[in-house]
């Protein structure tokens, strides 16, 4: 009976899935889904006691998934991949359910989310802020519940800048650690496939399972480093945030929220390394893999991506060797600073753009967006980008962890200290909580975001209190009320309830979409003396309605 | 007293030095030497305590030493380095004594010694046999016995083809085991500092002196790998050995040598790699270093070597990075065949050359010479050379033991169980064994090579004894008697003098230039019947005049 009862919730679960990517309608998220029958038919039978049974999930679509075609973003380079990527295969053998392929910036050169011909996928954050690239469907599909995890792939950024830009975790791992076969190559010496989460844990489960070897893999690596037993933090003396105070002001009050003391460096060295990828012989590998099919295509290939790979027409072998050389001696700088630091700590982005600002100047504020991430694959670099809560203005703040190759579990465990008790939590409002009512401020303050707009299951009565405060109660012969969902540090909701006065609580409310959240609800006793005020169908209703009364 | 005596002997050691330099003459081995007095007052006060105290030994002039130019055998590109290379530095601290700066290839590119405005090395074997490059004179210096050791370098193969081109050992470590800083760069990413000794043992020591990492070397690397319990040898399934039956023979007695059992495998994927150095984008690498020279110099550079290093601009960037993945994928293969594999025997030329036949064509030669050598440095393995005795027709046959990155101490292992007793000796020869006389095959059966003609000190009387044969004899009052010196494995020598019947013995001999050597004495009870022939200087002249005299 249980049995059957499990396996129904997890086919409700399924449909749900579908039933919210259909309501997001035209998001660029996704270039393709699975079917919904074989989705449900194989969550209906898979294993329960996997690490990752039951856990949805999205693979960026330049990772090959057998029977679904690989596009990179880019239609005509479209080819149907006999075999799934062996870090794909892993995943679905832990009892991962595959839901579909996601939008990137084409042939993964990007950083904004902005180049792609399927579509522009906006941050979940809204306002027309970027949702940062290449691995934009990856993130927002996580960043809005979509899924549970995704895999993006990441060589100048492309796993961190998006987790930066919707406030979620992304872990790029050392070079080597996941397998790259099956992935189109960006830089072939430098890609990552990178796993997006929307929490330390949950990333750090998903990357047990995904590392490993493939046979045939050359750029394959094994590895780990045992973690120093007390860390040594360090930052960057001095920091390009591009003007943005907001993202400046976020950063120093994430050192301030870090375990210890840190130690400041410069950077410098980091970031010339980081320009060999762009702006030096790093930029010719792309054209290694991609080089025929834009010689043969060119009119295939989105002009802003042309512009990119084709300036590595420009270098010489010997460009590419004197590169090696300088790499090499900024890599033993970097090699020496492990000597006397363990994680360093850095903002993921300096500033976030908009689709416009972006379109402004698509190549010089996309570097900008790779300032600080660009370097880690060329200087062989283990990195975890976490959400650091966000600016005064509501936009994303992020701030990524580095260490040396193999430092993977040091920081994914310092991640998770981190980001104690900052794992999300989606709170449902149906009062004064609700966006411009008066205590909406307690949830901002607590570095809340809102994630949209529904409505309860019909179930519920709202009431208007004798205090004219507004409470929900669970009532079969209910209606559907008008709510908003709204996503917090779970850390943060003790600090909520205590705000709180009888015959309020926080409890759990069934959403218009079969869901749950946890929600504020009025203990029945309370309703006698009160006003029903279902009818309006809401809060703002209501209140619209007694203005317009009172008026 | 003893101290005194020591003294003495040690300053007549390095005059010695000096002297048999000076009587060699014009023999291309030399770029610069170091002033007599200074060397004589150094040896005096060197510790004898030191791991390789009083040894001498030779740098290759692309190794910088402080106060002596560097050429890299390129007259307009010296420069007078104020550094001491760190490598050198230590075998310095070492207590070893530095002779002088050797000839080479221009720029360390050739593997035949015949590309230096110095001088052409020709190998201690004769008959106009290159010397093997590019470390030609560091080669022949130590096979000449002109210092105990010398350092070379090895990019392609120059530590390893003028080894077996002079019948020595050469140790071609991990790259980056000895610190290439004050090395001018071939192929940064790949150059190697080298080792040539006469014997296993000695290369052995110098190499433990040798290694370590040095400030400010960002090539630099350190490890070991532990020596596995039984060594599992292989060698390849096919061999071109260029048309010479004679190394092909050569090859497969020393096969038979080898301990234990040995798998045959295809090496086509090594040779692949190989080809990616001259003929691929690698030789693009040496521009990146030499090519600002090149371009401002054309005239100061060889045709042949300007030619090589010209054929560098003819890649692009992405032809550099599809090397890169090509070799990736050629490592991988390699990395796995040390899972069933510990050391790679194979031939270190396939054939050898005269300098006529170099000079016919300069660089398909050149090539063929690293065929079995080039690929060492891009698949990141460690080799030893060593000898492995002679062809029918007296060319120097030699092998080499190559595997991963870091297995040195095992290969340096396995080279010294091999050459177990293989230590060379030097034996003075005055009768019946000289080239040409009856008996000269019990030297040649057993892998002798002649070194040279020279006289005994002026204290010899030669006699014929009554059955024919002659017979040596000290004597103050006697002349200086004609000899030959020939080199052979010390486990040789017991076999050589079993055969000889009283009253001739093997003793030692005061040679002309006042050092000795083992050698043919007749006791001299035996001479009391014999004809003096001390007046003819030697056997051959004694037996000339006896032939005119008889016809």
């Amino acid at each position: 009976m249980e049995s059957a009862e499990t396996k129904r919730s997890t086919i409700d679960r399924m449909n749900d899935v579908f039933r919210r990517i259909r309501e997001r309608g035209d998001d660029g998220v996704w270039i393709s889904t699975v079917d919904e029958a074989d989705l449900r038919a194989r969550a209906a039978t898979v294993p329960a006691d996997l690490p990752l049974s039951g856990l949805t999930f999205a693979v960026k679509d330049n990772i090959d998934v057998a029977g679904m075609a690989t596009t990179a973003a880019c239609p005509d380079f479209a080819y149907l991949p006999r075999d799934t990527a062996p870090v794909v295969r892993r995943l679905l053998d832990a009892g991962a359910l595959l839901v579909g392929k996601t939008n990137l910036d084409q042939f993964a050169t990007g950083l904004t989310g902005a180049r792609s011909p399927y579509g522009t996928p906006e941050s979940v954050f809204g306002g027309g802020l970027i949702s940062g690239g290449s691995s934009s469907g990856s993130a927002v599909a996580v960043a809005a519940g979509l899924v549970d995890f995704a895999l993006g792939t990441d060589t100048a950024g492309s796993g961190r800048v998006p987790a930066a830009l919707n406030g979620i975790v992304g872990v790029k791992p050392t070079r080597g650690l996941l397998s790259t076969l099956g992935v189109v190559p960006a830089c072939r010496s430098l890609d990552c496939v990178s796993i997006f989460a929307p929490t330390v844990g949950r990333a750090a489960a998903v990357l047990r399972v995904a590392r490993g070897l493939a046979d045939g893999d050359p750029w394959g690596r094994t590895g780990s480093r045992p973690a120093p037993d007390t860390l040594r933090l360090a930052t960057a003396r001095s920091l390009d945030f591009f003007g943005d105070a907001g993202q400046e002001k976020a950063f120093a009050a994430g050192l301030d929220r870090l375990p210890g003391e840190r130690s400041e460096i410069d950077i410098a060295p980091l970031l010339e390394a980081g320009d060999l990828l762009y702006r030096g012989p790093w930029v010719a590998e792309r054209l290694a893999d991609l080089g025929v099919f834009l010689a043969e295509h060119p009119d295939s290939v989105l002009p802003v991506t042309r512009q990119v790979l084709e300036s590595g027409r420009r270098f010489t072998a010997v460009d590419a060797w004197r590169g090696v050389h300088r790499l090499r001696e900024l890599q033993a700088w970097t090699d020496r600073l492990w000597d006397t630091v363990d994680v360093l700590v850095l903002p993921t982005i300096g500033t976030t753009y908009t689709h416009d600002e972006i379109a402004e100047d698509p190549i010089g504020r996309n570097l900008n967006l790779g300032r600080y991430t660009q370097f880690a694959n060329l200087l062989d670099l283990a990195a975890v980008t976490i959400p650091n809560g966000c600016t005064a203005d509501g936009r994303p703040a992020s701030l990524t962890l580095l260490g040396p190759a193999f430092s993977d579990d040091t920081l994914v465990g310092l991640a998770e200290l981190i980001t104690n008790g900052n794992d999300l939590m989606t709170i449902a409002v149906v009062g004064l909580h609700l966006s411009g009512e008066p205590r909406n401020h307690e949830l901002t303050e607590r570095r809340a975001t809102l994630l949209g707009a529904t409505t309860t299951a019909p179930c519920y009565r709202l009431y208007r209190l004798p205090s004219g405060v507004p409470g929900l109660v669970r009532d079969d012969s209910g209606a559907a009320i008008d709510l908003e969902l709204w996503q917090l540090p779970a850390a943060e909701v003790g600090g909520l309830l205590a705000g709180i006065a009888a015959p309020l609580s926080l409890g759990r409310i069934a959403l218009a979409d079969g869901t749950e959240a946890t929600g504020f609800l009025c203990e029945a006793y309370a309703v006698g003396a009160a006003q029903d005020i279902t009818a309006g169908g809401g809060w703002r209703a209501h209140r619209s309605a007694s203005e317009r009364q009172d008026a």
